[in-house]
């Protein structure tokens, strides 16, 4: 069964393209496997990444693989779906076609798209920010945070004066959305807990967390209850927590910061960055050739249905696309994609037309350091070690896999145990590298 | 108590530095816990790596952590050690002192220097093929190998021709020693067992790999029966084994094979390196300061007591190093690593001196695909699935930490039952990484 042999078939099965293969690409994929249609699936990566938990392979607490099952092991039992890893970089909506840059440029014709390519962090049109302050949405970015933080400890070591070695021991998270206050307070455990006793030259535990945002509070979409209680879980965990705060300079040694008091200039040679965030690029092309238009963050307007105007055989959904009420969280992608696979399974005739797609809250949560957390589900505002089991009850159960969950838990326990984290290697790769190489595009028609 | 700072100690204590945090590096460092020395452990990387299981990072079974602990992490209860990450690139053994680019280019003196640098592939003065063979000593190494392997398969997937395809599913390893063995059996069980129902546009059972020496036999330091035992195993497994077969060039398309029959050419988008091994550069640096020489693998000529001519204050241990009757593997290391540091104990009076170094052979052993083993070992020469817990047991028990065990046992477990890997990881940083960056240097002094 060549990729390319199905359009010899008389009787076509309906062909079903996704873009992208988070946690909206892969519902929507699952959400369509017994139905008569052949599913192609693109993706950039290998892997399907479980993003909630990105943090802490940034902190060295998982390993990549823990995260991020390989996407085609995901669907060994679910013959009616290929996997095809590749950039996508154009859409003809006309043709039905999607352009792809894989091995080779592929053109893959559709019936139905459905475009779920999700979100990359945004330097607020400050791109020059990019490699003194790296972001976090791909695993290759989480592997480069984890070598910056343990490299600027190693650095510390041999630093020749105090001022060095603070600018060395300060780390500045700019951002203070669940991922910065998640983030930072994992580099406060870092330095307090596991480093503890691990240098000669001076103690970890000097080092300073700053966690830096514009907004007057830390997790702006939770209740204030929470957001206080977090604000002092982790300034209890050692964090400045620094609001009303905006990042206006970022280079190799330090960040600029403006505040009510005026401008001021803190010393450091790890910002990290966890602040902005803007839609897939694949967003802007969609609207522009569908005639719709994006909102401030690059997020496609779609209709309530899902679908784009004039194109209802084209779906976007997850945290690319612009609807009111529903936030940018995985629940929300999951959701969707879960509705899509219903829509296309009424559409050929298979199912009846589901209800119009409604968003349901099911809470929001955030880690605080080790056995902290703060909770807002079941219409109840939860902190502390309470709140924390049920963070991890539900990480746990949206993680793909009975062994990667098992691996997870067991890793967890055994670091509170030992004060130690498993994966603490200074990659070199990842500190070398800058942009991804291109692929050299070569034009091949697919399914002529 | 700063880096620095011991110097102006009025009884100071006698400094020993160590070179490499390898086998040798560690063991001599603990050796040397109970007695009233500094020890400076200098390592370019930030971590310990267990060697023997890094095909098995390089095969999506184990992640980087579970056999790379973090060095700090080995001494955190022996305050007498301090580990420098850095380069070493120069020795002075008139001033005792060893030249380091770290965060700065640092000067660390010694009164006994352990120069434990070990060892990295060689192309045989075939430097060029490097970009298309990589070879694998390091776990930046293992990454990009486990990422060219996979991409491959991902490729193929995309594929335009039957010779395309063909050539992206033709593994070749050159070099049939443990590490060559247990690779090309991996990256067969890999394709038969792993992928064998996640790829639609052919079957991965397809894939072909080749595993190529120059030697007549594979494993050549093993005994006749069990090399005879191991090719076998590798033939069943479906590995094509070509012996007295020689590579004459290769390129990022393939690789030119020389062998009686005349010289042929094997299309393969991935051609793996396990073949040549030569000594640190370090050991022809210390060969021209001390007046000694270096074998034709670029190994250092010591004395019998480990030592250097004229300098008895410097030991050079592990693979670096040639003895004859001592072959370079883990044990030997971790045997002359314990010996120095009993000699050194012995030297500042802490300890009788201990008898000459003899080197015990505890036997040597090599999977080949998932449950078969070949061992010389106790006096005996076993195979199969026997083999194999020994090998498990073995390796099991010298893999640093209680928690590392656990884990890579129970994925060892996992694996079997759920035929599938837990690292698939796809690193982009990895593909496009070159060499690494020199750091630049700057001059300060230490322990002026």
């Amino acid at each position: 069964m060549g990729w390319t042999s199905k359009d010899n078939d008389e009787r076509r099965r309906h062909r079903v393209v996704i873009v992208g293969g988070g946690f909206g690409g892969v519902r929507a994929a699952k959400a369509l496997r017994r139905l008569p249609v052949d599913v192609t699936l693109i993706d950039r990566n290998n892997h399907h990444l479980f993003q909630p938990l990105l943090y802490q392979v940034a902190t060295g607490m998982l390993s990549p693989g823990q995260i991020a099952p390989a996407m085609r092991s995901l669907f060994r039992g679910q013959d009616n779906v290929r996997v095809l890893m590749g950039d996508v970089h154009g859409f003809d909506l006309e043709q039905r076609v999607v352009q792809v840059a894989g091995q080779h440029e592929l053109e893959v014709p559709y019936d139905t798209l459905i475009v779920a390519a999700g979100a990359t962090h945004s330097y607020f049109g400050h791109d020059e920010w990019a490699p003194d302050a790296p972001g976090m949405k791909t695993l290759d970015d989480a592997n480069r945070v984890r070598s910056r933080i343990l490299l600027a400890f190693e650095q510390a070591e041999q630093a020749q004066t105090p001022e060095e070695r603070a600018a060395l021991l300060t780390f500045v998270v700019v951002g203070a959305g669940p991922t910065g206050v998640e983030l930072a307070g994992q580099i406060a455990i870092l330095a307090r807990k596991i480093l503890k006793k691990e240098h000669r030259s001076f103690d970890p535990r000097e080092a300073r967390v700053v966690l830096l945002d514009a907004a007057p509070s830390v997790l702006p979409p939770f209740p204030e209850k929470l957001r206080r209680h977090a604000e002092k879980d982790l300034r209890k965990l050692g964090v400045d927590v620094e609001l009303g705060a905006m990042a206006v300079g970022i280079d190799a040694d330090g960040i600029d910061v403006r505040d009510e008091a005026g401008e001021r200039r803190v010393p450091s040679r790890t910002v990290l960055w966890a602040a902005g965030v803007q839609a897939s690029p694949l967003a802007a092309m969609l609207a522009e050739a569908s005639g719709t238009s994006t909102d401030r963050a690059g997020r496609l307007l779609v209709r309530h249905d899902l679908t784009l105007p004039v194109h209802p055989e084209v779906f976007a959904i997850g945290d690319m696309v612009a609807r009111p009420g529903v936030p940018g969280v995985a629940q929300a992608a999951i959701q969707e994609g879960r509705h899509v696979g219903k829509v296309i399974a009424a559409r050929i005739g298979e199912q009846p037309e589901p209800p119009a797609f409604r968003y349901k809250d099911k809470g929001t949560m955030a880690t605080i350091g080790r056995t902290h957390a703060v909770a807002n589900v079941f219409g109840m505002k939860l902190t502390g070690l309470l709140a924390f089991y049920i963070w991890g009850f539900v990480h746990i159960a949206y993680l793909v896999g009975w062994g990667n969950r098992f691996e997870a838990v067991a890793r967890w326990m055994w670091t509170i145990v030992a004060r130690n984290r498993r994966e603490r290697l200074i990659s070199q790769t990842s500190l070398d590298s800058s942009a991804r190489a291109a692929p050299a595009p070569e034009r091949v028609r697919v399914h002529a």
